[in-house]
């Protein structure tokens, strides 16, 4: 991997991320490569612009073999490189960089060759925020989906014997076979409906009725399923996530275990970017905020105050007032614990001593203020 | 602003409304622009009303010039303009105010110039109710949303790259290039199945077969996370809407805070038109209603009681027998907070106090009826 | 109303049901009524069996005049006869008398006048069990059903004026109006497609595909509303169905208010016809049962034991051995309250005297199988 | 039966599993069948490989009838085969062994005959895991799934009746008769839109709209309802499973089953992957957990102890000290039982047995560690 020695700054900036999925650059590799690919197969564009759809695709692809040298470098000096290369992104970053050239070398023709860049897209799955929750959905809700996608087998199968049996004398050009049939019930049962198959025999049409009504029933278990599993997800998600910043957070340090637990579930986590507006004065406020992680500025009438980690705001507008008092706005990149008025009001009548410890901290908040 | 001082009658209307996103004269005025916008592309139409049909629209036009002026006066009075100009809803009014005259007089041909009058539109959005609750939804369960976003465009990119390597050479009029295979993806992910480009090679069909079924599962996700989120965000706006009301109610005034709350989650409020029956006699009835505000009449035999704010009626059909002893209809605009027999039980067992009151004031009516 | 006297069987028949919505007999003159008409349009079977289809409408209409004349005298009797004339049911019975003769006495052609017998099957809809619970939800949802809809129209109308804005110069047949395009946009945005108004140019497909996509959010959000109204609303009807059956059972009688008010979630209501199997003897048992009303037979060997209302079944399978002792069905149409071992088992955790008499039971039975 | 004596390797598998609902083989004997009746209906296919095909239904059918023959065989040896033969399954196998032999006998063309095959695949529902579960959710809610096809069916009736009467003289082809507008709605109203009939007077677009969005919110209580279903018997089936593992756990064993059902709704399932963190040393600890499946290492100074399925780890930050005393992580894919702190209390306080037994089990590892 001597080549990457050539190209220090390169190098050095692929290196820090080769352990990330995706660096930033690669985003805009695949998205560049991605639209040469596409404009390489419009024959207007082609004979306009043809060097330079082609000097991006060659770019893209140099982009993707050197990321792909660099992670082999980096792996070969960490652990083995074998373990990286078997790896799933290990085999991807490797169709990515070689399926190109062993086209073009095993001489495919150009723009033939060049289709085989779509294997660059599939590099942008490890980075889908968000993907792991949806797999434990599929994983969780696996039995129940599986079994719907069988009825949409069997309804598929029968369906299209049925058709085929009805309307093959009839219509032998699209009706003539049982795989023709089978196209006209993936597309029926989906609630698709291309028209390009279409039963015309009284007794066709009502068995077509049926498997359009079954596609509705079988929508509304997937979706159904998808909808449950999906619900119990993001419960788990927010509890996990927000049980691990609320122990940051000292205030919440006082209470017991069990408080803790109780409180886990009342917030919300959200993650801002910095120079955030938070708070806007003036606006009527239905939720009070902790600092997990990062900072606030509290644009305050001739002085602005920075609140740090741990520290909490926004109670003033649910304790007196409903108006929020303040700008408040985001310094640096945070973490921010949300908790609604609704779980304010019921935590504070449980825990009547952090009812009187955040109402102390709003009446130094509010003397300070006015002075 | 001088001009809105030449008819008072109207800046008086206006100015009042100015706080307002819409004026019920502005929706009748967005209507009939529409309206007239449509039919001015509808050549029989416009052949016969030519006349009505621009008159109408300059009618609009000079409505919302008129409250775009009236807007940047009041501004001007209250706030500086520029705020009011630069705000999301000072931008729609002026866009919606200088769109089309801007377009006439750039020469461009009327009736062309006049469809920039679909700018009025979108005045509409700010005023529907609970679209803020729908965009809490989308922001809360941006990242699962977004993820299903990317999963689709990654079918949507696969899909069309394969159908097009597999029906180029077969259908060079319709899959002769990937931003055509793409608007045939589009088509079959979403189930829409126009059917102008369907593939017709056995593995095209196979590939479009799966793309199909993976619009099926993409759908399923949107909706099972957008109904997860609805849930939630259903919870919490009842729980807002109802723990202001039943604070106003004296007989809970006596409850702990943390009752409060218990009964909250109990409760469902309702916004009632003044002459609204609410009971009606001999009817069955399953569930008592408490008066956050307005009032209602009680037609006894004989006389008419009115209750009024923090009063409740409808205990009486839950207590002993089933039927509703008395019609009911509210005087005014009223906000009854709805109590289900369900939860009537829950609470009376859990709270015996409350029943003790309840109870005594049934009694006490039944008494007054009789005699 | 002196007709019905003559026909005192029929009369006393329609007297005996004049308060139900519907009778058997006018479920099917709906059917008959609606096949006959649907005949009349199908040349073919016109002109085979004329005057089999005339005589059945004739017979169809005369028995919707009679049930009407029949309601009237009823009416005439009971309250007064404009009260019912004017309530909803009144005015679809006068409707699906009047209609037909109506529009055969003014003259129209026959064909055409007895397609007006569509307005009888109208009267089946307040039959519909569980319309009341649909439409609550659809009440109590409104508002963010209602900004959906608003939604919907919002991004129909704008799509609809870009893609007349961008085809209607390439095809003038299909987008030459925004009527037109309004056509091809709710098509679209229903994902309905049917594909006789298609966009071709580039940009137009582009919008296409926004409206497409739209189109699976507006329906993502629809499904999860009603899907959430849907949920609490199910919750509440069970409850009450279940709260009734459960205080005529006098094991529970013992328990107070709030233990009942906790039974009630735990249970579930069904209604079984009579001789319906309700436990099958060697299956695996999973729930209990208790007799709300109606009767079960017990097939012991060498002798058949009926359980009455009050009593309870299935308990042994739940105890001991998982597999069910004996066969047992219903011998009346039963009303039963169905208890999962889920519930069986916390019931028996939080109430030890229930645990007790179900296994003093128990014992007792299995004492008695024995000997 | 004597045939199955004659091949007793087959006869001795077949038996083993005549208990199944679908031997391996079975599922590969269905899926070659189906594979080989498709290919009979292509031309293609049947001239190149006509043979091999009608070869390999000979061998299908050869295999269903000896499964059939040894399951009755079985049966007779067991139970009396008529219980066999007319239970659904029974019904299924004779269907599958005979309709085929018994069409080709009765002089159909054989390529009419073999389609009697597609019984074959119906063998496959009793074995799709999840379907009782389905089925479940589809009989709990009949009645508002019920209804709303009540819906579906008024709308289509009603909207078809209307197409009928404003385009049958536009489209006489299409919209000739109401059986041809009736194909329209349901293809209309399940969203389908195949295209070959479509409305085109500007009334008949119209309704036609109107019958889309209808669709949409059919559609949308549809899945609402189904959603609901599976919701509440996901929580039915988690306990259930929930259950299964405690009863796995020697601790619990001597509990009595109502204090296992406290139990079991006490405890949570979580399922980790190998090598995850559980217990992090030094951090506070508020819940214990027990190991229902796999195994944990516990990182003590100086050795590694192993902990396997039934064994519980974490109790002793409950009980004395509030830090963990050690690393905690998983060595395989384990399924551990949470108990939170609060359950944990308020287990010991009511079973002082398990209090005595986590103690003493707590000393003896302390004293373990110390030595």
């Amino acid at each position: 991997m001597a080549k990457s020695q050539h190209f220090p700054v390169l190098a050095t900036f692929l290196t820090a991320t080769a352990g990330r999925n995706m660096t930033r650059a690669a985003y805009v590799a695949v998205a560049l490569g991605m639209a040469a690919m596409i404009l390489l197969t419009v024959d207007a564009a082609y004979e306009v612009a043809r060097r330079w759809i082609i000097a991006l695709l060659w770019g893209c692809l140099a982009f993707f073999v050197f990321e792909w040298a660099v992670r082999v470098h980096h792996a070969a000096r960490t652990h083995r490189p074998a373990a990286y290369l078997l790896s799933g992104r290990g085999l991807l970053d490797t169709v990515s960089a070689v399926a190109v050239p062993a086209a073009l070398l095993l001489g495919t023709e150009p723009r033939a060759a060049w289709l085989l860049a779509v294997t660059w897209v599939v590099k942008v799955i490890p980075g889908v925020p968000g993907l792991r929750q949806l797999r434990r959905v599929l994983v969780v809700d696996a039995r129940p989906l599986l079994s719907v996608l069988v009825l949409f087998l069997l309804v598929l199968f029968l369906g299209s014997v049925a058709e085929y049996v009805l309307e093959h004398e009839e219509q032998p050009a699209t009706f003539g076979t049982i795989p023709s049939a089978l196209w006209w019930a993936v597309a029926t049962l989906t609630t698709t409906g291309y028209g390009d198959v279409v039963p015309i025999t009284p007794l066709g049409r009502l068995v077509a009725a049926s498997v359009m009504i079954s596609g509705l029933g079988v929508f509304g278990l997937w979706t159904g399923i998808l909808a449950t599993g999906f619900a119990a997800e993001t419960r788990r998600d927010n509890f996990l996530k927000t049980w691990e910043s609320v122990s940051r957070v000292p205030f919440f340090a006082s209470l017991g275990p069990s408080t803790i637990a109780d409180v886990t579930q009342m917030l919300r986590t959200i993650d801002l970017p910095p120079r955030t507006s938070v708070i806007r004065k003036d606006q009527p406020g239905d939720c009070m905020y902790f600092i997990a992680s990062g900072e606030v500025e509290v644009d305050l009438p001739g002085k602005k105050v920075r609140l740090g980690e741990g520290a909490f705001f926004g109670e003033m507008a649910l304790l007196g007032n409903n108006l929020r008092s303040a700008n408040i706005s985001t310094t640096t990149l945070s973490k921010l614990l949300v908790l609604d008025l609704v779980d304010f009001r019921v935590l504070m009548a449980r825990h009547p001593d952090l009812a009187q410890s955040i109402d102390a901290e709003a009446q130094r908040r509010a003397m300070e203020n006015r002075t």
